[in-house]
């Protein structure tokens, strides 16, 4: 029964890249809860950069500064 | 005050039916709960079939191989 | 693969009246999109009423006056 | 800690009014409850006018004859 | 129609913060977007300290270290 | 930014389960998409039976009847 969201800034994910979030997650809960694939169900949603606001600032705004999420 | 909220792929869902979900659920809650209709807002959010994971896989993926969602 | 979340405030909703709610549900969107019940998940959450605002205010505070939301 | 997801209509809501959504909220969470800005995420989802049902009608509908959501 | 959701970690906020947040983001959204009170409904969930995330940690494992969420 | 929700049945899940579905999601997150851990937030949301439908009917039903979601 697990159903996940995952919210996101669209910044060119690629569709290889969404599913091996899917596959990932649908097996992590696999295993750690012994859930039935069948039953898991994820959906990404992807959210304009002008949509998303982060310490008070829209990521757009953000990302013109040169400021990105990437791991350093 | 019920918000419902439907999240399903986006699969060629028509205006009719969407007003369709839309009337039967808002009626469906006025009759079980008695609620007044002016109090329950209701968002239908389509997905992209590369945004949607089904037992590990897209679904994108899933309909390339004949798969469906209908019911038999 | 439909996700429905029903969110309301949390005021005596029956056992009974949430089966009615979920089955009402499912079976409208078998037959307004003909998609297999076994793809179908349904979640009810029932919010505290300190925890709901209608108008600005906190839904406790209005049922303290005695604003209700049933249907007149 | 706080994520705050808005969802409105899709009418037009401009990069200054999504600023001052995301600035407002973001300061009042830290003004209240104290929060580190840098922990607070704010995602507005803009739902289709057909996609938006409120008192059983699609909004879209709603509009057609006239009815806003406006402040009188 | 805005809906607006905010989810955040149970940690004793009060009665009287929850009515701040109401109030002031529908008061925000009136004088941002012009919509009508009537049409805004706002959501708070609190969720265990054991169920939210941050940086790959339990926020309860977080507050055992001394880390917390308020602004310095 | 990405934000990930994830409802589920409350049937037991532990801390330790819970502290590996935080640790395994927000790894994946940063592994396929670089994304800095400090803005990946989770958060579980445990639904009871009575309130989660699948294929139209309450788990709470389909438990009784000796019907689970464990993988065979």
């Amino acid at each position: 029964m697990p159903f996940v969201k995952i919210e996101l800034t669209r910044e060119g994910v690629t569709r290889e890249q969404k599913q091996r979030l899917i596959k990932g997650i649908t097996d992590l809960i696999e295993e750690v809860l012994h859930k039935d694939p069948q039953l898991t169900h994820i959906a990404i949603q992807e959210i304009e950069l002008d949509n998303w606001g982060y310490a008070g600032e829209q990521v757009s705004v953000l990302r013109e500064r040169g400021i990105t999420a990437n791991k350093k």
